[in-house]
């Protein structure tokens, strides 16, 4: 075991903070590959943990999960040309098979839309198969030039989830329901408030008709797109013949979407709760919630009883782990706080006195003495504490650095001091650019509600002249 | 909705009754590259079941979760000689990203025993650190030129443990462990019996230094081998320098095994339990544990009530699907069957008056009039009784057909009649090359023990003439 390096302070240099972090964290290790990543313990546990939670949402709306292939053949990824011209250049390439060149190149998935209409094709025929309704949790590649550990690699883990409906509206309204889904998701297990909206038709998905968005802002004030929700119409049925007969027994093309959110999630957690001492995890989605430390165990063997009691009574209902190493307490108290465990239970010879233990938040750092006698009670109030302040924390974070503009001065103001900003926007691509080039601000949504009261004005862009009531986020982002 | 095709009685061509049942229950759909499939909802629900089970076991074991990329360098995938001997032939190799050509090849995992490797050389420094005990989820890549849904597929699911620990007989105790744990998983999760045993050295893994096995009976009398375990000493540490300080402070190679299952026991459960109706899936893994299905419905709107009610009470701790759709009981119920849904509750309107319901047991066929008032109780009754006969059939017909025999021509004839064929072996590789040859049976393994008593005897090769009391199972297989 390695020593507990220092951290760069966030304040210092966010970029930095951020790479420390995720080494210290035990997170990562980087895979032999340039841009690949190793998700040890501490990450993938938080990834199985969404994994668990987000299964358990979506059986209760009866989407069904599936695996498809990882393969897609060179012809059947160009029959969709909108898609393609967003991902060509990233895709990884399978020309070989042992010795033998292939007869066609094989594209690995940096999507799969294609499979799934490929496989709806398949399914469906009446009116009465719809909707189908399938997810899948898989590795997907993309070849990206630079990447940072979770934000940007070119092997990531996802959810995908793809749907075909007999009717467009109802299909749009999946479509909304899933981004609100995420974003109540990220509220209730990540403690990440984020800002929903749709995509300009810049930045929106290439290949959906409209792009929703949960929009997160990190510590450093940049933007980072949590999860995205596209109604793709009829751009992939009629592409790919995916026909039903609806209810008067006519033929129709079915009316999809899609949507997913990533091991990126990761690094929004890392970068909306971490501080100087490392990843604090929330407690919902944390590998281990509680860490057990005893201190002085060899001036009393009743510490260890009491440590290994408490650890089986807590393990019933929570992610427990009692350190039993030989490291000096204070070592195990830092690798639990740089491992972010939401709660260190310490235990000492006087507490054994007391029939008391020590309870540390990593959050907030209090220390608080409680009663052996009222220890679960204790352990869920604090945990549900902890989870509610790190959730005000990051809300009063965005509330306070969100700000609402109409002169394109004070934008860049704004976009220079790391806000999100709104401002009026005629959402023409080529004005989009033009910030873009003069700011390195991209617009991230047009938000579902803006809480700050909004009138129409002329385009934020000082040579646009349309007037607009369509107000929109722009910030830099990850 | 397709109507339900028929399927080829499995007396008359097993091979065919198998691929018609695969389809037939709504398991797979094939992958636009030949070789791949699509896991549908049927198939991939068993999965996420074994996958929950298993997982479970492995933190009781305090096994944890990691995920290591798809992609293998070249030059690091050759640093392991032995192991390429095998596998060079099958692997998928990406040569480019976009429309550039990659400095270095890059191999798709077949296994990942190099990338923990590399991994553990950076992790592990002391003993202290010892054992590390990791595991991932993930699909895999083998470029067979035949392939069979979930037997043998270019690309497929499993799970690989991967393992360091500073003690050589710890490392071959954790291996045999291993085995012990699938034996029993697949006994009373999947209601499979297997033999237990070691691969003799022609069959064991390349680059491991033993392979322990679990072998099942499929209903074609072959052999499947569902599970496998290897130690592999200091075969990887040496070649990739994965280095240790033991308590003596003395340098040491650390000692390793791997350990994995994959879909392909899917096909096992087809294989073991299906019958002419199609798959049957044990209570324990199947996705759906009970259909619900309304006789008669519109002529006494209390059935729906009932079967709403029964629905909502069941779900609390079974998976249960109530079919809504306007199709007719008859379709409804043959479609619980073909799927291999273990039990289905019928409701009519005679129920109504008499508060019961009708079970129809996927297995047995048998019908049960059951009172409403004890449904819970004859729930979790009929499924146990589900899972014991699903199992006990396995047991009776995997007992009544292995024989040990100590003459050639009995051995041959065995082969030739689809029995498993214990017999005294040499374990000489040349032998077993010569025997698969004549007979078409491989060595599936050293048995951990024979029911029968057997003592030493002459090679069952006519032409060897050492003398063994080592008997080995030899089969045809999957």
């Amino acid at each position: 075991m390695k020593l507990l390096d220092k951290i760069t302070p966030l304040e210092q240099d966010f970029s930095k903070w951020y790479i420390d972090v995720v080494k210290q964290g035990d997170l990562i290790d980087y895979g032999p590959v340039k841009g690949t990543l190793i998700f040890k313990p501490n990450a993938y546990g938080i990834w199985e943990q969404i994994q668990f939670n987000l299964n358990r949402i979506f059986k209760e709306k009866c989407i069904k999960n599936v695996y498809l292939p990882l393969f897609i053949p060179e012809k059947l990824f160009n029959k969709e040309k909108e898609h393609i011209k967003g991902f060509n250049p990233e895709l990884a390439t399978v020309t070989m098979a042992g010795d033998k060149k292939l007869d066609e190149k094989i594209f690995i998935r940096p999507t799969s839309e294609v499979l799934f209409a490929n496989l709806f094709k398949n399914s469906v025929e009446s009116y009465n198969d719809l909707p189908l309704i399938y997810n899948q949790w898989v590795n997907v590649v993309r070849w990206e030039k630079t990447t940072n550990p979770f934000l940007r690699n070119r092997e990531f883990l996802w959810q995908e989830g793809h749907t075909c409906h007999s009717d467009p509206l109802e299909a749009r309204q999946f479509t909304k329901n899933m981004i609100m889904i995420y974003n109540k998701f990220l509220r209730n297990y990540l403690a990440i408030p984020t800002i929903v909206g749709k995509k300009t038709s810049h930045e929106k998905f290439a290949g959906a008709c409209s792009t929703y968005t949960i929009e997160a802002m990190m510590k450093d004030g940049k933007a980072l797109q949590a999860g995205t929700s596209h109604y793709l119409a009829q751009n992939f049925s009629k592409q790919f013949d995916i026909k039903f007969k609806n209810y008067k027994n006519v033929n129709d093309y079915v009316y999809q979407t899609s949507w997913g959110i990533s091991t990126r999630l990761i690094g929004a957690i890392i970068m909306t709760h971490g501080d100087n001492r490392g990843i604090i995890i929330p407690p919902k989605v944390a590998p281990i919630q509680i860490s057990i430390i005893e201190l002085f165990a060899n001036k009393n063997p009743k510490i260890h009883e009491l440590a290994l009691q408490i650890k089986n009574d807590l393990s019933k209902k929570y992610r427990v782990f009692l350190d039993e190493s030989d490291k000096s307490p204070g070592y195990k108290a830092a690798n639990s706080e740089i491992q972010g465990i939401p709660l260190r239970i310490e235990i000492g010879p006087k507490d054994i006195d007391n029939n008391t233990v020590t309870f540390v938040r990593r959050d907030t750092q209090e220390k608080e003495i409680v009663s052996c006698n009222e220890l679960k009670k204790n352990v869920k109030y604090t945990l549900d504490e902890i989870h509610i302040n790190l959730l005000q924390l990051a809300e009063q974070r965005l509330e306070e650095n969100t700000i609402v503009v109409t002169d394109y001065e004070t934008f860049k103001e704004g976009i220079k001091n790391r806000k999100f900003v709104i401002a009026p926007f005629c959402c023409s691509g080529k004005t989009e650019d033009k910030i873009k080039e003069e700011t390195g601000a991209t617009s991230r949504c047009i938000p579902k509600k803006i809480n700050k009261p909004v009138k129409a004005a002329k385009c934020i862009y000082p040579t646009c002249k349309s007037t607009t009531n369509r107000y929109v986020v722009f910030a830099k982002a990850y």
